[in-house]
């Protein structure tokens, strides 16, 4: 706020109001000036809030929390009032300038909560690593019912009640199981397909445990894998350790990505790798940074990473492998440990 | 567009481009222009984009589809480009703006697409009472299990496995689960607390079926019902039977909440029912109207609408009763047929 020569500042962002303050509601609106933080939400999370919160005012609005927070800047004296210009609409930001009236002067202020959150601290870890248990757990117990005739949305169905019942607040994302052909999707969610006889099947499923989310993904073959399928797997989980072993403080997000992709690109599938190698992971599932080609934030230890190469057949199906990976003060660490080998089944 | 004198327009709001062009990927946008549409979307959904589109052009983008779009409308001769104010970021809104260059004069375009999902198709009712009886017969089939000694988060995984082994796609919202005390939070997920004896328990689930959603709220007494309880659920049901009574083609969206608050007024339990009346449903769950004061837009035949008032007694809990109900051309017609009298358990 000091660097920035604010005033005052508006969060918005659910996650980083949950950051700030505790409060787990879907409406609300942080405002901080230099006299302390307030809370804006509405009167369903009245108790909620009041027992969530405790290093911000909490206050309850009836109509509109952009306006009410607008028209509380108005009464202030502040000038320089920053926003998160990536997450407020055209719309919300109208609403709050026209209430906030003109002595305000609006400053995106983007991405300095998402900073924050980017290291994680133990009280974080502990429960992140747990989420990652939860998620590698369930997908082990579902294993024995991948077979021929099985559905999709079965297979999902089995894996999201583990989750719940191992304490998870819920799937972190649409579970994706993706057989065959619909492998070569690589965001295919559960369907009504059935599983057959010599498929790939790819699994991506996570959990959110008290806020923070896992991600993990699998693919095991139905039958005896093919030669050629043996060779994608093989040239996938080589890239996966590649970029775990590039992965380290002071490392830059692209560099670990470039690791996986050089992987790749030698067993001639670079074109079959259609994202990027990871993202982030914490309060939201896609997090900075982003294991990309251009992305050059420097890693730092306390970062929690996925690490998830994969490649994509039209006509034939996809692999994926993906761990989350916590960046340490030497390297990095798994926070999921299931069974990385292919498995073929049947 | 040509009421608004557009040359072109462009939607990001996931559910709209579902309804404009069959997406359903995560990642898309679409530019209308008076050559036809275009949607933007990336690697990831090349192959779902192709079976899933058929009214527009696929353009697979490798970077911003924001920058993209913008490079298109600055090779167009278009001038004014309406956008979706109340979805785009103020920072997506300089991304497209930059791109676009100087030409293009934005102007804001809001709930067009939402005007035209208001009411309903016989091909979505099919869905959506689907959606509603997926809800309501995993609801029925839980209810067994509630007793004390159960968690909150337990009944939660019960009933999510039952919507997706019937078919959805998952639940259209975090699950709530709300016992005892916790029943006073409107909006309170399942969580880990046990229930007990003497309690009531809201159950407010839904189920998504292709990208429809249902949304079903009931309340049940854990033992007998004190005679105060009674009174308050007698209350409830009688306030949701008036909206429903009120409720047909011509009546706006607040007389609909006046006829269910008057009731909970006369029963002196006004201030306890701390939200609107009810929303509309469709490919979002909360979706215009608003069955709250202030919202003067007139109800069609087609349109489906909750009517769940409650009340929200602190120390004690709640209680709320929620149904799907669609606008016919005479009256209304439920979409969720579980029991709404108040059920004792053991």
């Amino acid at each position: 706020m000091l660097a920035s020569r604010l005033d005052a500042f508006i969060i918005t962002h659910p996650p980083n109001i949950f950051y700030l303050t505790g409060f787990s509601g879907s409406s609300g609106l942080v405002l901080v000036t230099r006299n302390g933080a307030i809370l804006f939400t509405d009167p369903r999370y009245t108790l909620q809030a009041r027992q969530e919160v405790t290093a911000a005012q909490v206050k309850i609005i009836r109509v509109s929390l952009l306006k009410a927070a607008g028209e509380q800047l108005e009464r202030l004296p502040v000038r320089r009032v920053g926003f998160e210009a990536a997450h407020l609409t055209v719309l919300q930001k109208a609403t709050l300038s026209t209430s906030a009236g003109r002595q305000v002067r609006w400053i995106p202020w983007d991405g300095n909560v998402e900073g924050l959150r980017v290291v994680k601290d133990e009280s974080e870890l502990v429960i992140m690593r747990e989420a990652a248990r939860i998620a590698c757990s369930s997908w082990e117990e579902t294993l024995p019912l991948v077979k021929p005739g099985v559905t999709e949305m079965d297979l999902a169905a089995e894996i999201e009640f583990r989750m719940r019942r191992k304490g998870a607040d819920g799937p972190a994302f649409d579970t994706i199981i993706a057989s065959g052909e619909r492998g070569a999707w690589p965001h295919a969610r559960a369907s009504r397909k059935l599983v057959k006889k010599n498929e790939l099947v790819v699994f991506d499923l996570g959990a959110i445990l008290r806020g923070y989310s896992s991600d993990l993904t699998r693919t095991v073959c139905v039958g005896r894998a093919s030669s050629e399928m043996r060779r994608w797997y093989g040239a996938v989980l080589e890239a996966q350790q590649a970029a775990r072993q590039a992965l380290h403080p002071g490392v830059t997000a692209e560099q670990v990505d470039a690791a996986a992709r050089g992987v790749l690109k030698q067993a001639g599938l670079e074109r079959r790798f259609i994202h990027s190698t990871g993202h982030g992971l914490g309060l939201e599932v896609h997090e900075s940074p982003r294991l990309g080609r251009g992305d050059q934030s420097i890693l730092r230890a306390g970062t929690v990473v996925t690490l998830e190469p994969g490649v994509y057949i039209e006509g034939t199906g996809g692999i994926r492998i993906e761990d989350d990976a916590l960046v340490t003060n030497s390297g990095a660490e798994f926070l999921t440990h299931a069974k990385r080998e292919l498995i073929e089944i049947g």
